[in-house]
């Protein structure tokens, strides 16, 4: 069958959004092995003025939420960003894959050439055509929160491995 | 115009290398500026058992080359992986850049059912459909190589932001 907006990002997100909820129990399932508070993973950062591990897995979370969201019309919940732990972040990356779960495929289907506008920073607005806006800033975007996240995680000494980060790949 | 496989593929890799050498001069102007050996840079890891900066760099150029080689059954050239320096990263990504160019986008497209057969590992082998391959070992390797680069970087005082990777979206 021929690759289409929604086949090129849905199962993407699904197994990612899924791999991420697993590379999180192997944080946790690390400190309280080693007899740690889990919150010292969820503060850590790679930089003091990089986001620390929440805020990448909510933003990793929100992008394809808002993504699907202005492709497809559909209208996202709006979730209040108050996870500090890392049950709370899992249960966030639940939600976000539950609604993904409710979108209609051919409401996706065809947007290629759809205008989507959204914002940059606090006060811009960009406009580019669905296609675009899934390949060169969902994705990117998406990845790079996950990949961040994992990164901080694997920093702070977690055992973690490119198959943690493949894992649900068919 | 709908998504092929080459449109979901081809614009992403140019786009994100591209961004990927423009990160790699930021890490180089820093080292100049701060007097210190770029050296410093293209060793430095996130975690003893991580890859460093430069094993990051060629694994997130081999990924295209080798991704759209197999998708496309045009035959890559084989690189020796001898780089050590930011300025030999760069020619790295450029010539990766330069034999994607030279692959005829038809022989890209329509081959979402193709199976691909890859190695995993040393002694393994697995086999994808080709959006599958694409989509779930392809893509994802390739943004965690790069992303990997960068917070190598920002985590060693360089001076990144979200614009420079997603600099050449349009």
């Amino acid at each position: 069958m021929a690759i289409s907006m929604a086949s090129a990002s849905l199962p993407i997100f699904r197994t990612t959004l899924k791999n991420l909820s697993h590379i999180l129990d192997k944080g946790l399932a690390h400190a309280q092995a080693r007899k740690f508070d889990p919150q010292v993973l969820t503060v850590a950062r790679l930089a003091p003025d990089m986001l620390p591990l929440t805020r990448q897995v909510l933003i990793a979370c929100d992008g394809p939420k808002l993504g699907i969201a202005r492709l497809s019309g559909v209208e996202a919940p709006k979730f209040e960003d108050t996870e500090t732990t890392i049950e709370e972040l899992k249960a966030r990356i639940a939600k976000t894959l539950a609604w993904l779960d409710t979108v209609p495929v051919e409401k996706i289907d065809g947007t290629e050439d759809k205008d989507i506008t959204f914002p940059v920073g606090r006060e811009a607005t960009r406009t580019m055509k669905g296609e675009a806006y899934l390949k060169h800033w969902v994705l990117p975007n998406f990845f790079f929160h996950v990949t961040t996240a994992y990164a901080i995680l694997r920093h702070n000494g977690v055992e973690l491995g490119k198959a943690d980060y493949l894992a649900g790949a068919q």
